[in-house]
């Protein structure tokens, strides 16, 4: 079978935890096993979230020379490297070497016309006083917004396009190459009137790239691993109850939280929609048992009703 | 033909100019230009440097949480991100689709008894006063040492063996696909007594392991385009004289300068004598043309004598 795996930024990091490298390489190193069974036995491509490092490299730049921040499509390119690096590391050290893994760059194509532009919605990099969010946003052309009682930039969150090294990700997949890719959802790409391709400062959602990745590979599973054990319908509320197995028509009916579990919703949906497949949301150490059921949230083609946990 | 390019970071970046992204993409869209015309022919397999890129991460890291500075290993992997992406990206501006570039993250092990992290020479990131670096030194174990009137951490330079992406790079290559991998002379990984791949605080010299990837890859040819036209003779003195072409043996004569020429030399040495192939150093500019013999040092086997510029 061929899987495609997003693994979330919270299942790499606890959100307690302080981002030093060897808490990344300690978290890393759980995941690698957590996947290292799958690789063994299937084609498996692997992608993974960067918000905590974006924003970690946001907060380093600014404090060494805030004038000369890099943008965004450079930052996400240095974690790509950076979580790509780590995860290849500490898989392949569980692997035969006949399963080799490559990190590969992903840049991803996003409309320059997307909505997302005109209304940025995705926060981003170091918190600010009001008196340093508007210098920042007259000096740079920032989106700025009020999180909390400090100021935070704004970024667009397009939807993505095309993958642009997609034929390079399929040459390396048919070849038993386990391909680590498409980090932070993609660098995020416009193609110009004349052809050519320039990064933009802007953040594509990771669940939303990974699933255009596993429909465009024509996964046999789409696999989204995350710090909570499953979709809730009324998630924090007395009544929650946890999906285990829904169609993408019947789970389209409730409501989920913007920018945490809807996008992995809508993912996971167009995923099944378009190919068939079938999708999975749950935690990292639950990898194994969501593939047969047994934990976390299946959304699945063909469901009469829809099964609760427990 | 088959040919591997090491970009110098003095080719991506005059030594005058500020290391902002804006600089780096423009003159990176001047080394593509120069690469272009190879690209649209040979196979083609690009490396960098990333000197000055790591010196600028370190420089971030310790603005912002100087207890929490990554290890050398992890700022490779995000330099390889960031400038392999610009590269990328500006190459394929000038490519047809069907000369697609992939940009893969490389290991390179070396040997943990290599006699360099015993000794180690490679200047990296800030300079410090005596009192910061002794502090340094004493709490983090770094070897300092003194670099002009201030102090410069030094790291090992140890001897590249290995590239453990190597199979993956040849089944791209083979299929047409342009590389950029093993940038800044790639992680330094060490392989321990289990088996395990683990990176280390070291610096690979840059060209030594781009000989190791041309001779590798069979290549036919091995470019180190840097900013000095060609290499010298008694260089800076009055009596310097340029090589135009000469063997590996004829050239071994000669004493370079450490750290800048002498790896360049040993690396284009090591390429022709294993496999018969021919390297040149130039001017990026003269890239083209350094091919030709029109222009830079061609170190070729079975030469009769050394023929000097002009």
């Amino acid at each position: 079978m061929r899987i495609v795996i997003a693994l979330g930024g919270n299942a790499l990091l606890r959100r307690d935890e302080a981002l030093t490298a060897e808490n990344q390489r300690k978290n890393i190193s759980i995941a690698a096993k957590a996947l290292a069974p799958i690789a063994r036995q299937h084609d498996l491509i692997i992608s993974h979230g960067n918000g905590p490092q974006v924003g970690l490299l946001a907060l380093q730049g600014m404090a060494y020379k805030a004038s000369e921040v890099y943008p965004l499509d450079i930052l996400d390119a240095e974690t790509e490297g950076m979580i790509g690096y780590l995860i290849e590391q500490e898989l392949a050290n569980l692997l035969p070497v006949e399963r080799p893994c490559a990190t590969l760059l992903t840049q991803i194509e996003v409309d320059p016309k997307d909505p997302a532009f005109a209304q940025p919605t995705k926060p981003i990099g170091p918190f600010y006083s009001e008196t340093e969010a508007n210098q920042l946003a007259r000096e740079r052309g920032w989106s700025i917004a009020r999180d909390g009682e400090h100021f935070r930039r704004i970024v667009a969150s397009p939807r993505p396009k095309r993958i642009f090294e997609l034929g390079v990700i399929e040459l390396l997949v048919n070849q038993g190459v386990i391909v680590i890719c498409a980090g932070g959802g993609g660098i995020p790409t416009v193609q110009l009137e004349d052809g050519r391709l320039i990064g933009v400062e802007a953040v594509i959602d990771k669940d939303l790239a990974s699933s255009l990745l596993a429909r465009q590979l024509k996964a046999d599973i789409f696999l989204m691993l995350t710090d909570v054990d499953a979709i809730y319908d009324a998630w924090l509320e007395p009544e929650a109850r946890a999906f285990r197995r829904v169609s993408p028509q019947a789970i389209s009916e409730y409501v989920f939280a913007t920018g945490s579990m809807a996008p992995k919703v809508e993912a996971a949906c167009e995923f099944v929609e378009q190919t068939g497949g079938i999708a999975g949301i749950g935690q990292l150490k639950d990898t194994s048992r969501i593939m047969t059921g047994e934990a976390g949230t299946v959304i699945a083609p063909n469901m009469d009703g829809i099964r609760w946990w427990p």
